[in-house]
């Protein structure tokens, strides 16, 4: 048990629950008439994720007492979100890998990850309609919009020096941290908890949501590729991320103009990527944004300390060390 | 007043509540942190679109007396999925203009067009969740999912010469009458009419959905720029609509072979559109698709006879009559 890691505990401890939700899914995503979206959808469900925000939802309703039935119907909702926005990230990025496998834009073209991934979304409300529970509709229709609005201004933000950590900060909540907060606190609202254990459960999702994304931009400049990822995605996508924004607050003329030109400019040259790994370096622009990620994993843990003694709750407080222990 | 087009009649009766809707989306649109969101939105919404979807939403709640304040959400609501389907279009069909403005993927990206419908489809779900009726809900996210399923479907199917149709009117439903259907009968919830009154409803909205969408398909073939689309968009864009459907039912084998080539294999030569408009006009294939696009209106003016007797009932009448008229 010791060396189980958290997230398969979790699976563990959850596993009928999750079965449930995998069969919802997997009903759901079928179309009578348009083949192409199980076809689409499958490719990345099926693909391997760990399910971590589902059964963040599902750990969230089960720690107070809530058997159900509509915890499966939120965990499928939130990862239906979370499939619909990976298909458009993908489209976006132009991606050609995800979790190891070609992306579903490239396999079969952008105008699909586009269109599945509406009916994706578009099927996520239904399941949350079907909960009859308009509190949970109003949360994740905020998160949605929310998500929107932090993708969309790391399009416009994330390309400039002037970007500095509020407004990382911001596109990460959005970006990330937002359908974390809401698969847990939506959770915790279908299972009637008390208002301060919500609002408790909302402040866990969103700071490991933020502490999530932190390590995972962390890891694109120190990462192997069991993450599957390649070091320097970012970099060759010109996404400012907190390790970038650090080092800029520190460069002096010189470093600045590379900087502006390999991200602002978008002019990089080979070697690029190697002159600003060693500029991380020097500034410990990698370490001091590996601590903020610490910092954010333990505002998620303190978050958890008033909530029902429960074998769920320790579980949900090492997913919080899990997360950064990537980093570690 | 018997000059006056019907949705100029239409908006004339509504105009106080058509003032309110602006008001609403144009405060929804706007996101505080990402600016590119209201530009992207405001270039499309502003561009003068008839907002007939919108106005069809008001006229159903007003014809059972409701006096608000929700069909102004309702009608946002409306106009957001509308907008977004748009958005997503284009990018889809990689168009270069829309309402005789070059769309917004060219004038931005489609990254931002793709992000920025994200942003309006979850803004459409809050103002539904403001309602406070899980019955628009459930209309609504039924009508977004058959909408992507549609398009979909198109995405596979149009391209085939087996595509028959039976297979054309799903994808009508779909990409077209889902959203007008869904327009009119959550109008008529909202208000809390009667159940005969709201199917009554459901009807009038597909028939005229499918209708104005088979006129669309002829003036394709048959338009003046009066549209804002070139002849032979679709041709082109090799989507085997209704006008074609018919040709190559009728077609003899050579013909047959010239439809493969254009639209199966996408081979398409100088002279090739003229040549298609010929096998259109030898098989009357215009006329008969004409002739089915009065078929549906005539079946949108059928299904508003059992309503309440109301001056807007009248103008539902003759907007099924001037959708048709752009064909007569």
């Amino acid at each position: 048990m010791g060396t189980t890691k958290p997230h398969e505990r979790l699976s563990d401890l959850l596993a009928s629950e999750l079965a449930q939700v995998n069969r919802l899914i997997a009903e759901r995503m079928a179309s009578e008439h348009a083949p192409r979206i199980p076809e689409v959808s499958a490719h990345l469900i099926d693909a391997g994720g760990k399910r971590l925000r589902p059964m963040l939802t599902l750990a969230a309703a089960r720690l107070f007492g809530y058997d159900g039935p509509y915890h499966i119907h939120l965990a499928a909702t939130v990862e239906f979100i979370h499939t619909a926005t990976l298909l458009h990230d993908d489209v976006v990025d132009q991606s050609g890998q995800r979790r190891g496998r070609p992306t579903a834009n490239l396999l079969w073209d952008n105008k699909s990850s586009v269109l599945v991934g509406d009916y994706l979304f578009a099927r996520s409300f239904q399941l949350m309609v079907e909960t009859g529970s308009l509190r949970v509709l109003d949360i994740l229709s905020n998160a949605s919009a929310t998500i929107a609005e932090g993708e969309v201004l790391q399009l416009t933000a994330s390309q400039s020096l002037a970007t500095g950590e509020s407004t990382y900060l911001q596109i990460v909540r959005g970006k990330t941290a937002a359908l974390f907060a809401a698969a847990t606190q939506s959770g915790a609202v279908i299972a009637n908890a008390p208002e301060a254990d919500i609002a408790a459960l909302y402040t866990y999702g969103d700071a490991l949501g933020i502490s999530f994304q932190i390590v995972d931009d962390v890891l694109d400049y120190w990462g192997s590729n069991a993450t599957g990822k390649n070091i320097g995605d970012d970099f060759r996508e010109r996404k400012l991320t907190l390790p970038v924004i650090k080092a800029v607050a520190k460069a002096d003329a010189e470093q600045r103009a590379f900087w502006a030109r390999v991200i602002e400019k978008g002019d990089q040259r080979p070697g690029d990527l190697e002159h600003a790994l060693d500029l991380l370096d020097r500034h410990r622009a990698l370490d001091d944004t590996r601590a903020e990620a610490l910092l954010w994993a333990d505002r998620a843990k303190d978050a958890l300390q008033g909530l029902p003694d429960h074998e769920l709750r320790r579980v949900l407080r090492d997913i919080a060390d899990f997360v950064v222990e990537r980093v570690s």
